[in-house]
């Protein structure tokens, strides 16, 4: 079997033609006359992304808010979804059911019409989206600047928090339970967020591997050196009560958890106070390379976290080939 | 199991918004200023879609070819493609090298750029396909008009003859062989004449699933009757004499050959002389319901032939569900 890098370098190689962006940011675009399209695609296979606690409603919604979270991360206004089903024979219909039901709870959640469809025999229920959508003003990674603030929207680590509670079978109070499930289960694309950003931001990316990864794929894709202050990363009491007991650092659990679907950007200080949004300052961007991170007064390279290290088997997907 | 229509049934009362265009065409659309935007999707499953005398670079041509040609039924000019693959751990890295080199190579033919790509690991080979295109007049299944001409580019039967030699294990001349198994394994989409179509045709669909399932669904979505003549079909001697080896009628054999991606259209009779661009004139449009054809001087109702037909298992997939 090739390796997800032989994968990449053998399709890379092959594909000549790319968009007007090329290939390597959350989504590719086109220019429109004086807006930019923005086209991306990402796909949900059940047995290697969905832990079993997870309805049919929610795989369902989680299929279109990954594809939304990109057009978000782009600064872009979602325009529409089409999505393709791999559907086993013995699948039960009312699974099936659920996550149709799923999709369309989303679309209606983030305004999306469904524009096509199809459906084929599959060996396992694979969901594949695909998100459209428009800005006159492209957010992308290799933009951001020298002088810029790092910031990030929500909080981070819940979903990585309630995997692991879940892959150990923990037994926890409710009350860190539910939250860290919620963001497992339910996650939700900045989509109000990202179109606001794009008024503002010089770079973004959503945190679908982790903002560990995130945070140097911004630092490599603009050029720049990103300095983090541990103690401005927005972690919730949860995580942190569910890092100790599962005797994880809640720092590295806060950097490596993947799927959260926040956005990280970077914005110019002057613009900070013009954005109607929440969001958490949590470093700023500086001359030169690589992603540092300071606890204590104490300044360390941050490691390259990745969802897979912490966790192992279960997101044993190859992370999408061109982003 | 669900049937594919429980299927179809069960997403099309979940999904709620739709585009400016209603699913059930070849693609959807939403109007962009001027323009209207199309988009398409088509999944391509290797155990049920692909014949083992396939070349990896031409399942990665056709996953390409099948979902440009709805752009091109659509009256538009390819703007973009996006894919994700499903790969399995057993893969050979030579045959992924031959479907990259197969895409890479159709989207150059096509001239279209890539957008995005995703990979993941799945049970089989899976290539889901999504296109993008673009054009100021947008054909549509539902616009034929009584008094239009009924045409279709190329000529029809090759696919469905070729498979069949092939299933069938005939051996056959080279001369005959030859021309058939090019339209199997290299089937081209008809992106040229959709765009000139654009400008003349009152409606067109792609022969996705058999002429004579694509007539009726024009005949249905148009609100109208069709009269098509048997002498008038443009089928190739290759197909009659292998359809005689076969023992099977060609005419049935090249109303039911899917696949063939050749665009049938309708187009006012002052505007045929207009269109630069070879085809067929093969019927006409008549006020009422149905389509019917004529042998001889003797008019039936043509039977609603479908690809699964003649050829049972092969391909198995539930067709598009909102085609």
């Amino acid at each position: 079997m090739a390796s997800e890098w032989d994968i990449i370098e053998l399709f890379t190689r092959n594909l000549k033609l790319q968009g007007d962006l090329p290939l390597g940011d959350d989504a590719g675009a086109i220019r429109l006359g004086d807006e930019w399209l923005v086209a991306t695609n990402d796909m949900l296979v059940r047995e290697t992304d969905v832990p079993d606690i997870m309805t049919p409603e929610q795989v369902g919604f989680k299929a279109v808010t990954m594809n939304v979270s990109d057009v978000a991360a782009m600064g872009a206004k979602p325009l529409g979804f089409l999505f393709s089903l791999g559907i086993p024979a013995d699948i039960d219909t009312n699974y099936l059911e659920g996550v149709a039901r799923g999709i369309g709870e989303a679309l209606e959640f983030y305004d999306v019409p469904v524009l096509s469809a199809d459906t084929n025999k599959a060996d396992d229920l694979i969901i594949d989206g695909m998100a459209l959508g428009r800005t006159e003003r492209l957010l992308t990674r290799s933009g951001a600047k020298p002088g810029d603030l790092v910031c990030v929207t929500g909080d981070v680590g819940r979903a990585l928090a309630g995997l692991l509670l879940w892959k150990n079978k923990m037994d926890v109070p409710k009350r860190i339970r539910e939250p860290l499930y919620e963001k497992l289960l339910e996650p939700r694309a900045r989509v109000v967020e990202g179109m606001e950003l794009s008024r503002y931001a010089n770079a973004a990316i959503d945190v679908s591997d982790g903002l560990s990864k995130e945070l140097h794929l911004l630092s490599r894709m603009s050029g720049v050196r990103l300095e983090i202050d541990v103690e401005r990363l927005p972690i919730r009491d949860e995580v942190i009560e569910a890092a100790r007991m599962l005797g994880v650092d809640p720092i590295e659990m806060a950097l490596t958890s993947g799927e959260e679907f926040e956005l990280v950007f970077t914005v110019p200080p002057e613009m900070v106070t013009a954005l109607q949004m929440d969001f958490t300052v949590i470093g700023r961007v500086e001359n030169g390379a690589g992603v540092y991170i300071t606890t204590d007064g104490k300044r360390t390279e941050m490691p390259l976290l990745g969802w897979e290290h912490l966790e192992g088997g279960l997101n044993g997907t190859y992370r999408a080939l061109f982003r």
